[in-house]
């Protein structure tokens, strides 16, 4: 069990992430969800040997259909091309990720990026061979993308909610988005995996990008929302012009996901659509609540999403720096994840922010918010 | 439900294994397992919701542990360097070797691979931009590598027991093979997937490797023996000198692999320690007399790897077609796997054999035997 690094030798956010698992810390450092289940999800959980008996009986495209039929309707993304073949189910929405960037690069050398963003999509697009172009986030957000950039790249990658700031990309901005995309030929790809925390984001995604007539890749994620120990779906859903080898990719790494996930997947929807993704949002705002109250006091300190829905929540630690913060509360066993990755363009943009995850027991969450509070308070070094 | 294809559009092996799925049809194409669990796995099997709240509570890496140490023991690799961090747990081996093939071309421009094999192995490599130079089975197995070979690549791979003529490399060929590679600072890298049905493959590979100072890699998987509905755990097990990006790939695809399906693979190799892999060899050599035994009156036809044991069983069909017989065969539900694909630099070497799964249910393996004998004895237009 030597996998606690002595020093800090973390490359990326997922290796950050890493340190707070090797241990019986208190990990607010990953976006997973970790708190309990509900009693409805604890049933499903209780069922799963039978699950198990019907996923090995019954045809897997069948169990598949009525999986992705049943969390893309709850996301109120009804068109889904499931009977068109074009929804892939993958065992996570990074291994999708992994697909679609080496489908990229089949075309293309260079892909404009939403800034900031987690950093295993730039890291992945990059590690392809994918030359990045930063957009930033109010850019892509609030004005056309300017023609020298279209021109430059082979696809525009949008995450929305975006990770970690929570913001959405409105139904009219995306449309506008898409028109451009369609206009200079560029494929328009979207990480939509906190959409399920966000009622805004719950549109028809592949409606508005089918009418602009552009190409277009989206990747669905299940992982996010449940506690579900890794048991997850990514789903890469391309257009039907994307002219792409994704379907051959995707067949180069796996034959199919497992039909007990699926079925998982669709009972824990179908509980989701009739009332569970309420609760979970409410529960994911109350939890937020809790922070932002535990520091209301608290000098120097602000939270720089406002709107924010989604699962995870930024810190700004004013003039002190991220990771002295994030050194000064490690030992003290809690783990939370230093911001200037997140800025993968300009790290140093995120030095002085941390991010939180509230897809914890509100017991956790709050006994990691008060070792942070008395760090913030206490050390002087830490003073801001 | 759209994906029965009218025509023949396989590109790959696992397109057309995703055929068989496709229907209600006999699927003695992939070779994932699909037997009845047996008594002992259908008790692990009811015991997933405690094991369910088991993993929820006790912190992953210990449970990483514990099945690394059972899995790896069953299979006689008692060397296994977990503590040093050096087995990354990935959701398949397909996407172990996605991380390796994505790791060797940051170094290298070719890679020496056995030929035949399982074509998504060739593809991965080809489709992150590497060149190949086949290594015929018999050179492999037979003789030491030209110096011209060595000189050319950055890698040589290896799968033993190979997929799909289950030829196992001996623990003497396999070191001087990996004094070669260290003479030349090749890496040697192997996929064992299949290991676990080959009592000669069951010696500890990463102790040879290491005495010989070669930088190696090994991909190790759980997901060819048991019928866990796809829940499944690949290795990706580095040498310590093997000076590739592998950990940092490893962690921009995934943070870890699920605590349950760790648990799961820890009990099922428990018990196959305890007897139960045993029984499983006793099966499938069963599965293949009874094959063997339906087509002993067949003109023409052969079971070319007389010694295998692995899951899988080659079929030459005479002066035949594969694809003929697959069509005939096809038009009557039963799916099998056409060779041609195998024979990733030479198709033509595979154009007349066909590839069966014994890892089925016998009757389901009898019925499609018998499918496929009458196909053989009766159409004329498949005379041999």
């Amino acid at each position: 069990m030597n996998r606690i690094l002595p020093t800090v030798s973390a490359e990326n956010l997922t290796q950050f992430e890493t340190l707070a698992l090797a241990t019986s810390s208190m990990n607010l450092a990953d976006g997973h969800a970790r708190q309990q289940l509900t009693a409805a999800q604890s049933k499903i959980v209780a069922e799963l040997p039978s699950m198990w008996a019907e996923a090995a009986m019954r045809p897997a495209p069948e169990i598949e259909q009525e999986a992705t039929e049943s969390f893309f309707g709850m996301l109120g993304q009804h068109s889904h091309p499931f009977a068109a073949g074009r929804t892939l189910s993958c065992y996570s929405s990074s291994l999708a990720m992994e697909i679609l960037a080496r489908s990229l690069v089949t075309t293309s050398d260079a892909v404009a990026l939403i800034h900031p963003t987690f950093d295993n999509i730039p890291d992945i697009l990059r590690g392809v061979g994918l030359r990045l172009v930063p957009v930033e986030e109010e850019q892509a957000h609030d004005e056309d993308l300017p023609a020298e950039l279209l021109e430059q790249v082979g696809c525009v990658f949008i995450t929305t909610p975006n990770n970690p700031t929570g913001r959405v990309m409105s139904e009219a901005r995306l449309r506008r988005l898409a028109e451009q995309c369609a206009e200079y030929g560029v494929v328009l790809a979207l990480d939509t995996c906190f959409r399920g925390f966000d009622p805004d984001a719950q549109f028809d995604h592949y409606a508005v990008l089918d009418a602009s007539g552009c190409r277009w890749v989206v990747i669905e994620d299940t992982g996010k929302l449940w506690p579900t120990l890794e048991l997850k779906i990514g789903w890469l859903v391309p257009s039907a012009n994307v002219d792409l080898p994704i379907e051959k990719i995707h067949s180069d790494i796996l034959l199919g996901t497992s039909p007990l996930i699926l079925l998982m997947v669709k009972r824990l929807a179908d509980d989701g659509a009739d009332g569970g993704l309420a609760e979970l949002q409410r529960t994911i705002a109350d939890h937020r609540a809790l922070l932002r109250a535990e520091f209301a006091d608290v000098p120097g300190i602000s939270f720089v999403d406002e709107h924010a829905r989604v699962s995870v929540e930024r810190l700004h630690v004013g003039s002190r720096l991220g990771m002295d913060v994030w050194s000064a509360v490690r030992s003290q066993n809690l783990y939370v994840l230093p911001c200037q990755k997140f800025h993968w363009a300009r790290p140093h943009e995120g030095e002085r922010m941390l991010r939180l995850a509230l897809s914890r027991n509100p017991s956790t969450l709050l006994a990691g918010a008060r070792v942070l509070r008395s760090a913030l308070l206490d050390a002087p070094e830490l003073q801001g």
